[in-house]
């Protein structure tokens, strides 16, 4: 009798605690049926803080307000795509800083700069495929998500219809969602688990900013600071809030510099921010010079002297109108350098910020001399500037110049990852594309000139 | 007194314990010695489950019906090469399955193969020198494991003859076993401890998958499986049996979608496999075109109408009498599209697919302009095709396109890796390839004429 | 009573415990302060072997007697930068070692050696730059650290004067100290926790063996030692002392076979060295070519027959007189091949060995060719050698062929990372680019004989 009594309160515990997991009735329906069908997103969800909290459910993020891709699905009316709208129904700060990130307007930056669109072009060899560009520039700039009609599918539950949507799936920083917001919570705080872990692993940012163009994880990876994360992240805590470094890790990761809370001692020297260029001055990876820091994120609608939507001239100078100025640009680096002072002296710390300036300077001055030759290229007949500027060979090399080779030089510098600023697409690449090209051009000369005695 | 009988009743308890762990009195000896000269090996093996299971040990494997490289040695007749003939004794249906696993051919697809014959030539640069040849393309396709007589070495216990054996060490997927058997377990079940763990980690398949020609692994580390692999690894069981995605681990491993049992609420919708086509429906690292998958594992056997052994024509036209038809792709597709499925809703894994089918037409479409180059080289004298169609350099650019660029942004199409199909080997490579070949076309033609007005 | 008893014993073993910890008086009020200014470092230093055993604190490695360097302090006499003497206070067995280790003479034998000063000047475009030295070559060969007259600067504890150091921050292994001394044990032993765990892990080395010149960390990661790190490091005891393959690891990391102790059931077969060439019987990363091992760690100071401070002549006939002989090799790879023997048996070994021997003819061949042609350059007029020989296209496709490729192909060789010897960097680079420089020459002559007969 008195087991049987016990089972019983056994039993009720476990449903209250149960019901206490599950944020509403709703999103308990949600569950019922997706751990059937797609189990991996609820057992993601149920290792989340937000399964764990009682408060945040399938429901909570998946309905609400109707928008564009809501639709009607076994009696309740949902949509797909989770937007920063809705996230900021609890991280409203977070959402509005990341609205001043240059990255939430990836999307609008890349495809109503007219430059860029040509580049696309230049790149995917095609244009107009819509499929190309998701699965090339837009995976990681974002795609425009616009729904198209609905489609019926066969499911285990019988044939459902289901909202269209061109563009999906994609997480890409800028995408820009069927509610008319922009970016893609999603694309650091990955899948179901939202893990703060795996958001500041180094990894995540991995996805983006890996390649040739933006070679910051790698060049993390072999910084002192990328090596005690690899040999000792095992040790690290990277899920404690605060998250403390001395206490619970001992070297920074990409979110400690660029995002998260820094304190020492319990006093808070860099607020958490969303908008990652609150502690940058410079535009490092530059197109095609590095500049100051952009004032405005929407840097498609910047012009220069030539009408051309980049910040600088192509004599390099800079479109100064468009960019912060040099107290806004101080006050950032003294947040910088504020952050590095917590494991690093101060003459440690200036003269590394020297070393970058210097790689500003002569970065720039190497792709200057790059574009001089392209210049007397398209003047002289070695290359024709009027079928755009970055198709041709020469065209090309120049290309890699700045988006390659300098922004490896650059990013290699301010983050100690030596190599890529020498040999590994730095300036070893960098003064021997420059002498390429100049070689190239003499070629291009002969050949050009060879053509016009013949005729 | 009682302690006394109490260590005697605990010697025995591990006596037999111990004799309980090992499997024979023959493994046993074995051991006794090889703890003295190699404990490396002996160490690595008692921390398997071989060695635990009381079962497999050393002569269970590395002895047994006599073969071409059995020899005696300290009064045992034993291997060196352990084959999957040995494996077989206990993984029947693993071996069974492997044989008709394209990798297991590696060797043969390769050297039997004259058009890749002269390919190996070109990259070596010299040929008929084994030990490059071991050391370079067969290091991952493996060897030819040929016994060459004995030779006499001096050991700890005195002078002993060993078979000498030519191609060893290897562990190539393909190796040709002394005993006629193809392919080593052991290129991905690494060494003597056999570890689940080794094998479904996807730093196992980086050994042959890294490299440009099939950059699988760097894809899949910029993915968002990779990254949630990355940053959370150490809290994933990956020893457990069954292994279940979202229990034991929340993002598959290379092993997961190409191999392991895949299973939703302990119902099974991927057979576990050796054979790894039997989720391909494309075989997208294209020699020099993506088609679909060859029906048999022996591509060398393939003649398209030009009498070439490659699965399609040189305009891209697929050799469809050797490929798998329609239906089996719809029916492989289905397979792959379900292991997604647990993870993915059915709109996310539709349209991922249509981007896959969009980089084969894509890359194939460029691939068939840099081929026509090539022909026009050869047909005008740009070229000599006679001298083998891999040397010259504009034969060479070609083929980057198709061995690196090509693959590598299918491949990352395939397996969202975004960036190795856009500036880091992708699309941004074979686009500016293919402007490439034709700017040193326009040279060598000049050259040529220029030669011809002289003479 | 009982219970404030008991805590005022409780105090004061606490108090006693502390006091214990920290190594002296001086380094006491080092922390208290620096908790505050920097608690990264000091949380660092905490987590430390020296602070835990209460011998070693900050005044101990930071202060001493005067060197150029020294300066007062808040009442302290100290010096920011920690050399090799200071380490050798308790470590000198290392420091010795490390003074005939080629990498504490990385500095000088690169800015004593003319030929590579042009280099420099080649990669960085610029030459007498300090601060873009320092963050290119210098990052990984060390800067020399030079007093600078004083600073005086605003600090939370009000205006404060410190010595200015010339290339200070830097933890190059060739580092010329204030002191004289040359190196930084901090390379390896980063930061204030000098954690065994991180020197032992592969990423420390990758700082500076990661690029195309020196691909090691890469090359490690793909071989099948580097695949059991990967993915099993989580279970690896990586601190322990001593540190004894089988038991604590199961796979070498590069420390075990450059540096560290092994020894098999209790006998040592390799005896810890921080000397690495004790155990290496070539210089494989050849300069242009591979030779063996070279008698003397100052390289700079070499002159083959024409004069030039290289290891062998253009021919690639290996300067005899200043590297060690046949013996001195012979006893190094027998080391070498003990350690492997830990592990795998003599056959095995045996012709990995073989095969390391035929890479480095086989490049040294290929090499030579490449060398032929850019002769044949300089010879006919298609390159200048009075400009130097390191900045025009043909000579630094010269470059690429033995910095790159032929140091790429024999250590993919060494260490089993087959991929960076084939495609990667590889072979196919290597020939590529031989026939690239073949054809490339036949467009200088042309352009040469064109401009010949036009004037």
């Amino acid at each position: 009798m008195k087991v049987m009594f016990f089972f019983a309160i056994f039993s009720l515990f476990l449903v209250a605690s149960h019901t206490k997991e599950v944020a509403s009735q709703d999103t308990k329906a949600c569950i019922e049926c997706h751990e059937m069908v797609s189990p991996g997103i609820v057992s993601d969800f149920k290792a989340s803080k937000h399964y764990k909290s009682g408060l945040v459910g399938c429901a909570e993020c998946h309905s609400g307000k109707d928008r564009p891709d809501s639709f009607s699905h076994n009696g309740f009316r949902i949509h797909t795509v989770v937007s920063p709208t809705d996230c900021a129904k609890c991280h409203v700060s977070e959402v509005i800083q990341y609205k001043n990130n240059i990255m939430s307007h990836a999307y609008g930056n890349l495809t109503h700069n007219d430059l860029f669109k040509t580049f696309m072009k230049a790149v995917n060899y095609f244009e107009g495929r819509p499929l190309t560009e998701e699965d090339s520039c837009l995976s990681c700039h974002g795609t425009k998500l616009e729904v198209r009609g609905t489609k019926k599918r066969d499911t285990v539950l019988g044939v459902m219809e289901f909202v269209a949507l061109e563009g999906w799936p994609n997480t890409g920083v800028g995408r820009i969602n069927p509610d008319g917001s922009k970016g893609s919570c999603s694309a650091c705080h990955a899948r179901h688990s939202f893990s703060l872990r795996v958001a500041r692993s180094p990894e995540t940012c991995s996805r983006c900013h890996k390649g040739p163009d933006v070679p910051a994880y790698k060049i993390y990876s072999v910084s002192k600071h990328g090596i005690l994360y690899g040999s000792q992240k095992e040790k690290w805590n990277l899920e404690s809030k605060p998250w403390i470094i001395g206490k619970d890790y001992n070297a920074p990761t990409c979110a400690t510099c660029h995002i998260a809370e820094v304190s020492v001692n319990g006093e808070i020297i860099a607020k958490r921010t969303h908008t990652m260029s609150d502690r940058l001055s410079h535009r490092l990876f530059g197109i095609p010079y590095a500049t100051a820091y952009p004032k405005s994120p929407e840097t498609y609608k910047v012009k220069n002297k030539e009408g051309l939507p980049i910040l600088s001239e192509l004599t390099g100078e800079p479109v100064a109108e468009y960019l912060i100025d040099k107290e806004e640009q101080a006050r950032r680096t003294k947040t910088m350098k504020s952050i590095c002072s917590v494991c690093h002296t101060t003459s440690f710390v200036e003269r590394h910020f020297l070393r970058v300036d210097e790689a500003i300077v002569t970065t720039n001055d190497i792709i200057r001399e790059s574009t001089k030759l392209l210049t007397l290229s398209w003047n002289k007949g070695g290359a024709n500037i009027k079928d755009g500027i970055f198709n041709e060979l020469i065209e090309r090399l120049w290309i890699e110049q700045w988006l390659f080779y300098g922004n490896s030089i650059r990013l290699a510098s301010a983050m100690g990852g030596t190599d890529y600023g020498v040999f590994d697409g730095g300036r070893w690449s960098l003064s021997s594309t420059l002498e390429k090209m100049k070689e190239w051009l003499r070629i291009l000369f002969f050949l050009t000139n060879s053509q016009k005695t013949a005729n």
